[in-house]
Parts: structure tokens; sequence; C-alpha cells
């Protein structure tokens, strides 16, 4: 990759951080605030700036998927936990900014000796902001990696969604941007920034992160899910699931859609350039959202008999997550297949977790983000142009994307069943029966989303 | 125009969708996998860059315009019809994205003989990505293209909303976007890709698409709206209109504004060029939607005594798709002016078939998108700073103008009125009485949208 | 600054808006109305159409604030007074365009020969567009800084929610986008267009507004909310504030993730420039917000023993503000404190004007915009890294940041006092009391937002 790790000034002395005032010693070089157009002098430094519009317009994107995770969450659990599940989503981007900008970026993007773990570049490390590329590059590439750190945190509160207490989560979510989620991609995407992790090293691919972002997440909620149990009600004394219906599928689906647009920045922008590559990109990520709506809304109707808007919301996201990882080198018919097989995976899955697992996901990120994002992780393995099987690529690659998916399981599974067990038995995991009987929102917050309408919480 | 089609490679095989794996033969020549930073050797190869970044987030914008149309149509209709329209929204958007990669994009932009519709590039019949524009251009303009042909569908769905089979929605979604908008588009600004059609071979002018998208979008609705009948109540015994008030303001007026941000992707994304006319044309769309929105609110207040909220959303609309076709040449004055009489013609309009034609158009699309986009179309000829009849250009472009606006209406309401009346007659158009009274939620879809809510579905 | 001004050619006559046609004598030099690639023969040209792309893009996500404002203000109010809230915000846009276009951004832009105002440049009084960027850079520069205005004029609406007149607010929404917003901008930010204001002059530094807009809206709601009184029932009979809680949780956290991905036009969009800082400036804005969150939830848990979700969510939006003037030159740590300490700074004084001033502020405007832009004003004087006083620059930039944020005050509460005053005792500023008890929405627009739900409006 072009843009390569210079000599970063020593590190920032740690400084504390609700405190003393004068602790930064960054030298700041932007030598005017005044609006200056800047005229860049050469070719390839036009080409940085538009390569920097680029990354930074698609972290925008990349943002906004918060937003369509709250939604998207909101919508799919009951009234009376409104307030809590978008609490969560705000508090664990906000920390999850902080974490990742003081200890995950490091972890993930610093010098990575052994492979397993980058060890410098805390606290942003890079000290001067200056005029050449070197100096301007790391901020965009921050705050990019800073979005995708988030997304991975932000999975797992729709699983764990209608019973976590507010405070554990908090404590759970600068575990996971500061270091489960950081420390994985190390071992994917270091040469991104830095020398390289092990996984990498073998030939792993994953493009934008089905992966080191979805699967990782999804993971997460998995092991968080199980530790928790289900929510009151939901499996009766003979075992069998009851539905508990979202409260607001405007709101889900609009979260889908900005999900959807997110996306755009999310696959495309992983290229952190722009050139025309960002289109094809674009065209094989649509492609498989659709595919995945449509088989996930035929897969439901079959299935379950009418036409769920949930499984068609969820089949949508599920093209998405299965594309990321091979989205920049797959044919666009292969994308549709790949969404097409992602949508169906996903809702078999759902019924799957629910009714043999009698795993409780009140959203289904496990299926959306943890299975797709496995099953897209392969695909790359079947359908990349250069490296697949079904292109005359052998099965090694197939072999190695299948070894990156095991470590991503093993890893996030692990360490989130260790996190969350590690809660459950020091501060506690779950609200009280009387706290989830009358909602969250009451509860942890002390007041109610829908103030002024007739709500029947006894659901 | 700059881009020339190339010799396209042989068609590819009329792959079958939903099966076979190694079905593409598309050779994909992006040699990296990794994030590169592409530096480009020369000033061209850069615009063509920044061309190809501006485009794709434009269309990331106008994608965005189905959160806002499925916002509107479901805050402006009842509460027990919500999930439908929701489903409705996401599948015409994937469907569409299926159908026009696979027939639409080569109809509209193909190789067009005749004038009247293409022959080629059916599955994107480009074959080669690689590093010169040539390879790299159409997967942005599909995309741009794409979005845009989901507008065109999109818009039907709110007038013929709470009583339409969804199951037939599905059907006349894809000859929407595959046959029926893609053929027009083919007679006007198949010179952006190929070698032209008829129209704008006449030198009709639509930049943006006031009748190419809008108006063929809001004809087709008025076809289906008449086509279905009015809801069950909507007309009393005397004939009477009564009012059915949508269910969420709040919904409909966020989609407004998702709207009003998207067509910056829509009016200027339409240079799919990266330059100062952008901001030209930003100018005058911003200036058109505030013009139509005050006018249709003023309007609205002589006509039914209140600042009616409905009709001021509704005129921001008719703004925006008033200046749809006109953005780029007329003046930041000629715009407001454009705006203005955009907003009192919907505002008239929507009373009119409401009460006059007595048909139902529960959201008002039929006079936001036909009758204003018509208007705007016209408009080129009397506003357009070369063309138009008010600077010295004479009547000929006003009578070309005209001639695309008579051609839009034969063409997208003649093919509505073939396409539902043969829907109707076969597997059939409506739901049952029964259904329609109890919700289409419930009764297609087996499930609600605001579960723990009071509501009064008898409304 | 590398635009210039240039001689303009002679103002427009000032033309009769709603009449007469062939008003403008605008020559729009856009040889063609098709799709061109533009291709720049220079380096110089290639950054320019890159500036024009990114301040577009900046431009339109700070556009989507306005739905941002709109979901917070509705989500925090009252269900009856919902279509009301939006009508609001939709107008306060659309006329604050016009009255920008038309008289604003001249009093704001044009030749300030005082330092005090303005006297050229309206109806954007440069005419030819062309193939320069002196002839295409103003028409970006005004849909940039008109969505700027249009942001101080909606932060009053939320202060003065659920008992204005609709009538009286559209009359002082044209006052502030037309007058007081634009003449405080010359003082401070003319020289980004002509020759420079007093304030600048001086050597002020407001880098994306703390004081230009934010703190301008929060003195001007803090004035309307003065002379409008509290709500009914705001206040009891001793004295002590009654809780009001907002109707929509989900709305007003979706409204503040659309402001926060909005900030990410309004702080990197105002170096107008694509180049690196604007990833710089997105770094240092998103910590400031995810600091202000954080400290906001943790001064709410201790002082009001819950964390509580409208405090949180003002919290992060006083972190934005805080960090907007001083966003482009202070080190990321900085702006984590500088964020940290807006949080703080917001509840507090959410409470002490709630409590103390008894001053009844439904959505807390004054504070997160007002009080939290004088902090971020100020804080340019301690963490600046050129003049700060933390890094050497002794206190004369921070007395020069004092007064200006002193005429900030001045100058938008003193002409607020007036403005309301005026409306107050002529065309009246509040509804009846029946009228307030049974919500705008029936009083003011005839309409319900939530037609089908049971709502309680006596509270």
């Amino acid at each position: 990759m072009h843009w390569k790790k210079q000599k970063w000034c020593a590190l920032l002395a740690l400084a504390v951080l609700a405190g003393t005032m004068g602790l930064s010693s960054v030298a700041y070089a932007q030598d005017d605030a005044e609006v200056v157009a800047a005229t860049s002098t050469d070719i390839e430094g036009l080409q940085n700036n538009l390569n920097i519009v680029w990354t930074c317009v698609a972290a925008f994107l990349v943002f906004f998927m918060q937003a369509g995770f709250a939604m998207v969450e909101t919508g799919l659990t009951r009234a009376k936990n409104v307030v809590n599940i978008l609490m969560k989503n705000l508090m664990d981007f906000s920390i999850g900014s902080l974490a990742f900008f003081l200890f995950g970026f490091g972890l993930m993007f610093g010098t990575n000796a052994t492979g397993w773990f980058g060890t410098d570049n805390f606290l942003l490390g890079f000290v001067e902001y200056g005029d050449s590329l070197d100096s301007q590059w790391p901020f965009t590439f921050l705050i990019f990696q800073t979005v995708f750190a988030a997304t991975a945190a932000t999975i797992v509160s729709g699983a764990m969604a209608e019973r976590t207490k507010f405070s554990s989560y908090l404590i759970y979510s600068v575990v996971i941007t500061g270091f489960i989620y950081p420390v994985f991609g190390s071992w994917a995407w270091n040469a991104l920034f830095s020398n390289g992790g092990w996984l990498e090293g073998m030939g792993f691919l994953d493009f934008a992160g089905s992966t080191v972002v979805h699967s990782v997440g999804g993971w997460l909620a998995l092991a968080g899910a199980i530790v928790l149990g289900p929510r009151l009600g939901k499996y009766g004394p003979d075992g069998k699931p009851r539905a508990i219906p979202g409260h607001n599928m405007a709101l889900a689906a609009l979260g889908v859609f900005i999900l959807w647009l997110g996306w755009f920045g999310f696959n495309p922008g992983s290229t952190t350039t722009g050139d025309g590559s960002i289109g094809y990109i674009a065209v094989t990520t649509n492609l498989a959202a659709a595919g995945g709506a449509i088989s996930a809304m035929i897969a439901a109707w079959i299935l379950m008999k009418k036409p769920d808007a949930s499984m068609s919301l969820n089949g949508a996201l599920a093209g998405l997550v299965s594309i990321t990882a091979p989205c920049d080198a797959v044919s666009p018919v292969g994308a549709i297949i790949i969404g097409i097989i992602g949508g169906v995976i996903c809702v078999v899955s759902v019924l799957a977790i629910d009714r043999v697992l009698k795993v409780d996901d009140p959203v289904g990120a496990v299926s959306v983000h943890g299975v797709c994002g496995a099953w897209g992780t392969l695909a790359v393995g079947l359908f990349n142009l250069e490296a697949g099987l079904f292109y005359g690529g052998g099965v090694t690659q197939l072999g190695i994307q299948a070894i990156g998916v095991g470590a991503g399981f093993v890893w996030a599974f692990g360490m989130g069943l260790v996190l969350f067990l590690a809660i459950k038995y020091t501060v506690g995991l779950r609200v009280t029966e009387e706290e989830e009987m009358a909602g969250l929102d009451d509860g942890e917050h002390g007041m109610e989303a829908y103030s002024g309408f007739q709500i029947f919480t006894n659901q």
C-alpha cells in the first residue's frame, strides 16, 4: 500500500483525560484559521486530497449507520424499552470513539511485531499535522476506522436488548471497542497502516469487514445473548418460543434504509481511494442487498406463509453483510447470487436460533451479522474473480477464508463469554425481573419514550 | 458528450439468476484487493476520478430518497397499512435494482438504432473492469441510473396505497423499472451513454428528469389510481370526498426533508461532473423548493383557511419536481418563480383531482410528480437562459417541450392503463373489502406496525 | 484568502419576486445543457473543482441538520404541537433561503466599508456564470452560507415551541435570516468573501460558528422565551418548575444522530477546501461530541440520580457546539476536554435556566447553542495551538474572544428583545390559552399529527 508508516514522534504522555489542561503536545501546523483554497502543486497531491475527501464522506455515511442501528433496534423491540436502547446506541458510539482513539487504534494499526496486536500509535501517536500526506492521512484514517469500530460494538446491543443493565452495557462497550475488536482487526487489517498481522500474512481477504466487523460483532452478540438468557416470557413452560413483536415497523424500515445508505460508505469507502472502483463496488453492494431482501421475503413467504416485513428488512441487511468481504472483486452477477444466498441463510438462521438453539436475539443480530458475515467471507473463496473456486482459484483461498472465519468465531465468541460472565458475576449483567416487566425506560432512566400515548407495557 | 460507448464485448449469456454458480464471465481486472491509493498520471484521469466520486455521492443521496418516499407515504396513510407501504417501498427498490440491471439499463442506454429503445448492454454488457475510464465509468453510471429508475417506480406506490395487493405490486414494479421507464428514458436520455433517442434528437431538454422520471411516475400513478378506484369510504353516497388523514405527520415531514436532501444528488448530480455547475444547480434547486413550500402554504391558507401541513410539504416537493428539468439553465430568480408556480399548481391540482376528477390519490403523487413534472418541463421553454421564450428564444423550444410532455403522458398513462387492467383481470389488483377494512398489514403480512399502541383502525 | 471579489456587474434591479416574468438579467454562460465531463486544464482548476464538490457535499449535510432540528424539537415537545413545530421548521428554512438570497447574503458578504455590514451582492449580485472559478464559486458559497443562516434561525423555534403564533413565527424568521444573523456575520466572517468586518479585524477567531451561528441563535431564543413567558402549567403557583416530557424520544434521538452527521459538514466543510484538514477537523468534532455526551450523562446521573436521555442527547449537541469555533486548531485531546466541559455546562445551564431563571425553554436550545457556543468561542483562547493561553499565547486572544462573545450576546439578545416585543405589541406573539391547551396543531393548522392514535392532550 502506498501510505507508509513514518517515524512517529514519541508517544504522547498518557494524559489524564478528565483533567489537566495543557496536556497535549501535538503541534498543529495549519498556519491559518481562515478559509484557504489550498493549491496542490502536483498530481499526486491532488489525488491525495481527493482520496481524503472521499474517505471522509464515506466515514460520515458509516457514522450515520449508528442512526440506522438505533432505529432498527428501537423499532424491533418494545415501547417500554425505547429510551434504553437509544441511550445504549448513543453511548456505545460515544464511548467507543474515545476508547478507539485512546487504545483501540494503536492495538489495531500500531506496529505489529508479533502479528497479534499493535504496540504504538496510542492516543493517535502521530504528532505533527502538517502539509504532507504522511502528516494528514492518519486523521482521516482514524475517523474512518473509528466509525467501523463503533459498528462492531453497536451490533451487540440489539441481541442483548430489553434486559441488559445500562451500567454493565457501558463497561463492555469500552472493552469491545478498546480491546476485542481492535485486536482481531490487527490480525487482518494491520497492513493498511503498519506492517501486518498473521491472518493477512496468510492471504486472508476481507475487503470491508464481513468478518472483521460484522462476524466479530455477531459472535459477541451471541455470547451476550447466551449469558443473559432469554427475555421473560420469550419461551413458555413447554419451551416453545413466543413472538414478541417490535413496536414500530416504520422506524425499523427507516433504519434499514439508513443502513443501506451507510453501506455505500462502508464498502466503496474501504478503498480509501477516490477512483473508479467505488462505482463498481457500489454496484455489487446494491445488487447483493436487493438480492438479499427479495430472497428473504420469498423464504419467509414459503416458511411463514406471509411476506414478513422483519425478515425482508433483515434480508436486505443480510445481503449487505454478505457482500462486505467480497464486494471489490466479484462480478455483479456473483454479487446477486451472494446476496440471494445470504438472504435465505438469514431467514433460516433466525428461525433456527429462535426455535432450535432457543437463544433470544430480539432483532436477529447474530444471524444477520454473525452468520451472514461468515457466509460472505467464505464467498470470497468461491466468487473472487482471481482466487475463487468458481474462477479456477482452487480450494486454497477457500481454506484460508475458513481459517479467518474460524479465528473470528473463536476470538469473539470466546472473549465475549469471558467478558459477559465476568460482568455477570461481579456487577451483574441483567436487570431485575420487576424492572424488566415494567420496562427499562422507567427503571434505568426514569422516563418514558412516548409520553401522552396509551401503551400496553404488559406484553 | 465526452464518454463514448466502446465496442462492448459480447453479451453475457442471459444467466439464470437464482441458480447456477459459476455463471458470470465478467473479467474483473482490479489487480489488488488491498487498499491502494491510485495515482493518476494526468489531469484528465484525475478529473475523471473526481467525476466518479461526485456521481457516486450523488447516487447515494438519490438512493436515500427511497427512505424519503417511504416516510412520506407512511406518514400520509393510515396506521393499519404501514407495514404494507414500507414493504412496497423496500421491494420496488430491490426488484427495480435487479430489473434495471438485467433489462432496463440496456433498453434505456444501449445502442438505439431506431431512436425508440436500446438493444444491447443488458446485464451490464460491458465486460472488462480495468484502469481506463471507459472500463470504469459504466458501473458508476449504472448505480446512478438505477436509483433514478427506482424513483420513478416508487412514486406509484403512494397513489395506489392502502388497497393494492402486495403480489400484484411486485409484478408491476418489475414492468415499470424493467420496461416502461427505460423505454421512455431511451427517447430522451440515451445520448448520455449511446447514440441518442428521438426526443433528444428534436432538441427536447429535460436536464434531471421532470418528465423522464417524475411525470412518467406520476402518470403511471394516475392510471393505477383510476383502475384501482378509490379507497372504501373515500367518497360518500353523495359523491363528496371525505378526508382520510395520515397517521404520522412527523414521519411525513422527515420524509420531505430526506427527499429535499436527495434532490441535491438528483439535480446537481445529473451533471455527472465534479465542477462549478453543481453549486449553481444546488442554488436553483433549493430556491425552487423554498418557493414551492411557501406558495403552497399560502395557497392552502387562502383556499382551505389554514396553513395546511400536507399541502406545504407537498409544495416543497412540487417546487423540487418543477425545477428538475430546468435547474441547470435558469437564473436563480427564474428558479424561485418556477417553484412558486409549481407550489400553487400542486395545491390546485390536489384539490381538483380529489374533488372534480374524484380520483383517490392518498399522498398527492399525481399532482406533485405528474402535473408539476409537466410544468417544470414546459418551464424550460419559458425560462431557459438560451432557448426560453422570456429570453428571446422564441416558441420553438416551448413547442418541443410540449411534445415531450405529451409523449410522456401518452406513453406512461397508456402503458399504465394496459398494465394495471391486465393485472386487474388476471391475478387481481385490489385486496378484498374485508382486508381493506382491517388493514393490509394484517391481511398481507400478518403483523401490525405499532404493537402495544392503542390504534383505531375503523377510520 | 484566495477567492477575491471581482467587479460585480451592476446590481440586479430589485425584482418584484412574485410577479413579472422576464425579470432576471443574469446571463448564464453554461453553453451546453447536456452532461459534459469538463476537463480542467490545470492543477489549480482541478483543486477548485474538488473544493466545490466538497463544499457542496458539506452544504447538503448541513442542510440535513434541518431534519435533525425538526426531529429533536418534535420529539422533545408534546404530541398536540407536532404539526406546528414541523411547519415552523419547514418554513424557517424556506423563508430563510429566500431572505438570505435576497438580503442576507449581501449584508453579510457584500463590500463592508464600515466593518459593520455589507452593501452589495444583494440578489446574488454576481452576474455571469462562466468557466472561471470567480464566476462559479459564489453560487457554491451561497448554498453553503444559506444552510448556515437557516441553522441560526431554526434554533429559535425550539425555545419558543408550543405557544408561539405561527404567523408571527413567519415574520421573525424573515428578520433573523435576512437581517439579524447576517449583520453579525458581517462582523466576523465578511473577509471570507469581501474585505472584512470589525471583529475579524481585531483577530476574533470563530472557525465554524460557535458564536456566529449557535450563540446568535441561542441568544435570540433566550429573548424569545423571555418575552413569550412559560408554557401554561410549566411553573406551579409556588414557582416550582414542572417537567413537561417530550412525546417521542425515538425521534429526538434520531434528530441528534442527524445533527451529528450534519456537523461533519458544518465543521470540516467550513474549510471550503478539499484537503487533509477535513479529516483532522472531523476527528476533533467527533471526539468533542463523544465527550459531551458522556460528561452530560454523568452529570445528569449525579445531579438527577439517573442517566437522563434528554440530557445525554443534548450533551452530544453541547459538545458539537463547543468544538465548532476551535475545531480547526486544537489538538484531539483538547477537543475531548472542550467537549467534556461543554456537556457539563449544558446540564448545569439547563437546570439553572429552568429552576433559577425560570425561563421555559422546552428543548434546552439556549443552553446548548447560546451558553455552549460562548464556551466554545472562549475555548479558542485557551486551547488554540498557536494563540491559546495553554499554549503560550497569552491572554490577548482570550480577551478578543470574550469581546466577540459579548458582542454576540448584546447584538442578538438586544435585537431579539426589540423584535419579539415589537411583534408582541402589534400582531401578537402568543396563541390564546384555549388554543395552547388544545394544542397548536388543531388551532393553527386544523389537523392532528397522529390520526388514529389515542393521545392524552391534557398534559
